[in-house]
């Protein structure tokens, strides 16, 4: 009965830098490239809508960026996050596998998206800038921004999926609630809402289109991203360096590390700083990113430069994608619909060092179901894909008669999610696969970019 | 940049027994009475609906209650819960106080019920009982008992407040993903249901008739209550205990303990710890309860015995009420719209230990926007009264420029109720006043039982 159920740090255990993992990735290097020249991108491309600093941290060689203090004194409003052994779980498994977690559901958005909003609030606040504009699907980044915002007195403007915006009111209020201004996507606000107008549901890529464009035309305004970026996962870095130290609390290390992906800054978070010791021959950890099978972009993507939104309006990314203009199935983890991912995630797989797997919806939720009435949280419909690869990893422990450990990151909780649980418990949940035809279609509208070897 | 902003305890300091106030009381003992008889209800009016375990806490002339080690195991998934510092809310209120808070809204359930939950789960599981039967209006009860029963396989049947099961589907869901069977209230599975069956919206105090019903006719099923008893109030110590050992590690003490006020159970939580230090002679620590000015049982109730439901199957309490079958407007904060509070709460406003304050709604989630654009975390409305309350004692400390020390319980965050939100922010939220005409209807209904001195 004393055995501990959760490990707790204290503050001042929050990470003083954040784990840069670009100087050690495998392979060469493959920078964004300008789609009018073809040429690498550089600060010229970028400083229209980022400031100075980010864009640095987007391209540093440096192993680990400081966080300023001004950041740090804002995370212990939620951070160190706790770090759970899942016992009840394990014991509902019937494994033999030792199961923990790390808990990021507990910040006032209830996800681990304030680590990066907080962070690029604050280097745009020092840059002079006076509002932020961006876009949110399901509404995790954009109440995020909103929040970061409201705490360094910056306007926010939030491009909401049109689809989302009309079903989905209470995130919208959420974000009102933190002072954010939301307006539907596509809207008549923007040069590129106006082209979309016929998509009238919206799309994540017509969103950033909007944001980026607006971005791009105000003096006082910046864009800023929720995921994709390499300075968004750097952001998340807290996240894997204060598990591994309550791993080593625990007297325990991972087998394997396991994360959802959508844009794949979660991902990065918890798994990079252990990446890194893999890199560098410090450690044989095996990684595991799961994702929806109604839109596969890592196990099924073409590895291409492609744009980051629908319009083109970003620079080329190196990335798995399923086309720029791909409008995934409306599944209930609206941070996986995207179609690309981080270029850093993409070639991590690409080079064998992070294994894929794709799940569908309803198995999804079945295990988020386990989860929650085993070890209490209802986690999020994204982290649910985490989940439901855990599981097959207790299970394979299980048959190979091994103690194996598995750490994952529970990255948010479900409590604005009710309604895709309601569908779920009600049998109505659908398990749209991806088309092949979708694909084919897609890659003949790739931009006319260089191949990646 | 290196002061604290929260207080973090390790699962050791988790409390190991409850602080049981009633034996430190002053006035005369105030039985519940048996409404057939006007004699002192017993054990037998008890044990249809409540195991043994429970009614012996209910009566318990013992100080301090242990935890079993069962519940402390489980209060790991999310105790202790941190204690912050509002260094941010004070710079914004411009005050000398120093404001500190306890967060309960960390728990899976996202409030502090699942405290007397679990609690209540066991016992009734080491009574060999299979199933619990509640009620809930706003949700939280209801959907925290579900968990509870999940954790320890129980069944759990939920008698909803028809309007809020029509309003509030998503409450629903959350209590379904963890297992539990919901009803709209009033039904046709009751007789209190079929005869309250003009009563189409339903209340807490009809789907309470229904929920003891159903309990006092199975004999594998209790009841379980979510506030107002004894033995509720006093699973919700584990608050207070580990708010005064964090208040110590700040190296502070509370000059006024702050708590919103519905059926009592999370001011008792905060309070009653310091409640019994003052009543010792140890300490001079002021109380304040806010409750909304649509439902004021404390400001406004006639201090009476009166049933705890609207049919009247409950033993008659000793509390202030405003009639059992008044019905509150419906005001967001619906963990507040009970028409009675528990009898310990009322008889420590009786004696004058604790002030109560009414506040209307807009008013409170003025307050509540307030708070979570500076401290970051939106609250749920039933602590938004909490936090008025709070702003008021930081004015009064900055009239008299004293540097006064706050404390107050942030019960449960906001995620489920951001349907209130958006009616405030678009202007649409109503300041429904409590009615004399009411009052005076009430009071003619109330049972004949014997005048408290």
């Amino acid at each position: 009965m004393t055995e501990p159920t959760k490990f707790i740090l204290t503050e001042d255990r929050i990470p003083t830098h954040w784990v840069n993992l670009l100087p050690d990735l495998p392979g060469d290097p493959l920078p964004p490239l300008n789609p009018g020249t073809m040429q690498p991108a550089g600060p010229d491309d970028l400083t229209p809508i980022f400031p100075m600093d980010l864009i640095g941290q987007e391209v540093s060689t440096d192993a680990e960026v400081e966080i300023p203090d001004v950041v740090r004194e804002i995370y212990k409003l939620w951070r160190p996050t706790p770090l759970f052994r899942a016992r009840r779980l394990e014991r509902e498994l019937d494994t033999p596998a030792r199961i923990f977690y790390k808990y990021e559901g507990g910040s006032p958005a209830g996800s681990h998206k304030p680590n990066s909003a907080v962070a690029q609030a604050y280097a745009n606040k020092e840059a002079g800038i006076s509002r932020l504009v961006t876009e949110t699907g399901a509404g995790q980044w954009g109440s995020a921004l909103a929040l970061a915002c409201s705490l360094f007195g910056l306007e926010c403007l939030v491009y909401m999926v049109g689809a989302s915006y009309d079903q989905k009111p209470y995130r919208r209020a959420l974000m009102e609630s933190w002072g954010a201004k939301v307006i539907r996507s596509p809207s008549d606000t923007t040069d590129s809402g106006r082209a979309q107008a016929e998509h009238t549901t919206g799309s994540l890529g017509i969103a950033i289109s909007e944001a980026v464009e607006v971005a791009a035309q105000a003096e006082d305004t910046n864009y800023a991203l929720g995921s994709v970026l390499n300075h968004v996962c750097l952001h998340q870095t807290v996240i894997g360096q204060e598990a591994m130290a309550q791993m080593e609390m625990a007297g325990a290390e991972p087998d394997v590390v396991v994360g959802c992906v959508g844009g794949g800054s979660n991902f990065a978070g918890i798994a990079f700083p252990y990446v890194q010791r893999v890199i560098r021959g410090e450690a044989k950890t095996r990684f595991v990113a799961a994702e929806p099978a109604a839109c596969p972009t890592l196990t099924r993507g073409a590895y291409r430069y492609d744009f980051g939104d629908t319009v083109g309006l970003t620079p080329l990314m190196p990335m798995y994608t399923l086309g720029h203009d791909f409008v995934p199935a409306p599944v209930h983890a609206g941070g996986l619909r995207y179609h690309g991912d981080s270029p850093m995630v993409c070639g991590l797989v690409k080079h064998g060092l992070v294994e894929a797997r794709a799940y569908k919806q309803n198995e999804t939720f079945a295990a988020a179901i386990r989860f929650a009435r085993t070890e209490a949280i209802l986690p999020a419909p994204e982290p649910a894909h985490a989940i439901r690869a855990v599981m097959e990893e207790a299970e394979a422990a299980k048959q190979a008669g091994e103690q194996r450990t598995i750490l994952f990151n529970l990255c948010g909780h479900g409590h604005f999610d009710m309604s895709a649980y309601e569908a779920y418990l009600s049998g109505s949940l659908e398990d749209t696969e991806f088309s092949e035809a979708d694909m084919e279609a897609a890659l003949e509208r790739l931009p006319d970019a260089p191949a990646i070897a």
